[in-house]
């Protein structure tokens, strides 16, 4: 279906729009994703999106015909706005000259097979939603199997993580839930649990590392709660050379991530 | 000295707030870092602001009485004012209870000296203030000596990155050239300069990295200029197992400079 809006205050506009607020994508299970690039990720890993908006006048350009023909295809819509209003979609003074509507995907812990990867990320309470897609992104370089949010974290369907996954929100499993019901799950299984500690710890090199392995990270401020770093199988540390006892999430899930990988691969 | 402001458009207010901006920042030669964590970093570090402002209801905190101390000492401006006042200045509704206000340090590569440690981080035009904060905590981290921020980086000192540092501003080295007079001043004595690659380059872990190790990575959407690529003396591969051919920026540094960290120990 194509449709061509000219108005902001079309409802399709508003409902596009609304879609950068939390409560409005938890209410519609619906999320937005920007630019030709990651529109494209999306595609070539089987996600097309239900509503495909675009700046009326546009270069040509073989990756957005694709797209274009993609969401036909699938019976979706194709909408043709002015680029004042895809701004107003965006929320950017320059907007990407295209995004798309994407139904949420199942985020259950029993969507998730453990034995489809050696590797898995799990991050709890992480507020920052660019942590989030970051660690998106790593999980996808390091062959995880997915990314698991333990208790309050950030949405991994906000716009800044989708952004910040640069594709990875599409290829990555996703799934959501309390700490308890993490751990029943966890234990129902094979899984070693994972995670940098300062206490009774050994060296993250050469550690002990066993797969499906799960390697988590703590909130930003206030790092793992000790009881559930008590309940790890591993506890490892990390150098730190300087005067800060902690790295940024991302980034300690990552260093740690490869240092599994290499590990798992010898 | 002491001083008590209750209007919006005292004078100090609004330079406090400039500060926020980048030009203004670059006029005044000053930056501004906030919350009590920061600045007691900073204070630990020998670096006391020259502005101290707090809220003038305030608990009572042993660490924001050594930080009012050292900036009476050292001869600085002590500001109370109101909350709404603080959220003006921070750009926040919930303002971090104090600010400090910095001179900017020497940022000249004339002012680094190579053999004060063995990794150097290097960032090529990297746009995301974030990134260059988790940069210089990592930095921290590994005992780097600095961050060599080369061609048309973000602003170290912008607020985003003091704040993504998370007090390693002013723990780590700073300095900005463009790429002919950082490869001048490279070459003109020892350093090993490695940056990740798709071009003839060598499995990351294991590789023959070499101190002063100036570990470089380049922007988020382009990379590294061909050119500079080809000037490293060693070019590594890390594992991309997903869709994705590379990492975030921050991340890639991490992963690199723990590496390189541990070879140079071993």
């Amino acid at each position: 279906m194509r449709k061509h809006i000219t108005g902001f205050s079309n409802p399709t506009v508003k409902y596009l729009r609304s879609l950068r607020e939390k409560k409005h994508r938890k209410r519609e299970g619906k999320f937005l994703a920007e630019g030709l690039r990651l529109l494209t990720d999306a595609r070539e890993s089987g996600r097309v999106p239900e509503v495909l908006v675009m700046a009326q006048q546009r270069d040509d350009h073989p990756l957005l015909s694709a797209l274009e023909n993609a969401v036909d295809s699938a019976g979706g819509e194709v909408i043709t706005t002015g680029p004042e209003i895809l701004g107003k979609i965006t929320g950017k003074d320059n907007p990407q000259s295209v995004a798309g509507v994407f139904a949420e995907f199942d985020t259950s812990l029993a969507a998730l097979d453990r034995t489809n990867a050696n590797i898995w990320l799990v991050a709890q309470a992480l507020r920052d939603p660019g942590n989030l897609g970051t660690m998106l992104r790593t999980g996808d370089a390091i062959g995880a199997g997915g990314l698991i949010l333990i208790d309050d974290c950030a949405d991994p369907f906000s716009v800044e993580a989708v952004r910040a996954s640069m594709g990875a929100i599409f290829t990555q499993n996703i799934a959501r839930a309390p700490w308890s019901d993490f751990h029943d799950w966890l234990r129902e299984g094979e899984g070693q649990l994972v995670a940098a500690s300062l206490r009774d710890a050994v060296p993250y090199r050469g550690a002990p590392y066993a797969a499906p392995c799960f390697v988590m990270v703590g909130n930003e401020s206030q790092g793992l709660p000790e009881e559930y770093e008590t309940s790890c199988d591993l506890r490892v540390t990390m150098p730190m050379r300087g005067r800060a006892d902690s790295l940024n999430a991302a980034v300690a899930a990552a260093v740690l991530g490869y240092e599994v990988l290499a590990s798992l691969d010898c």
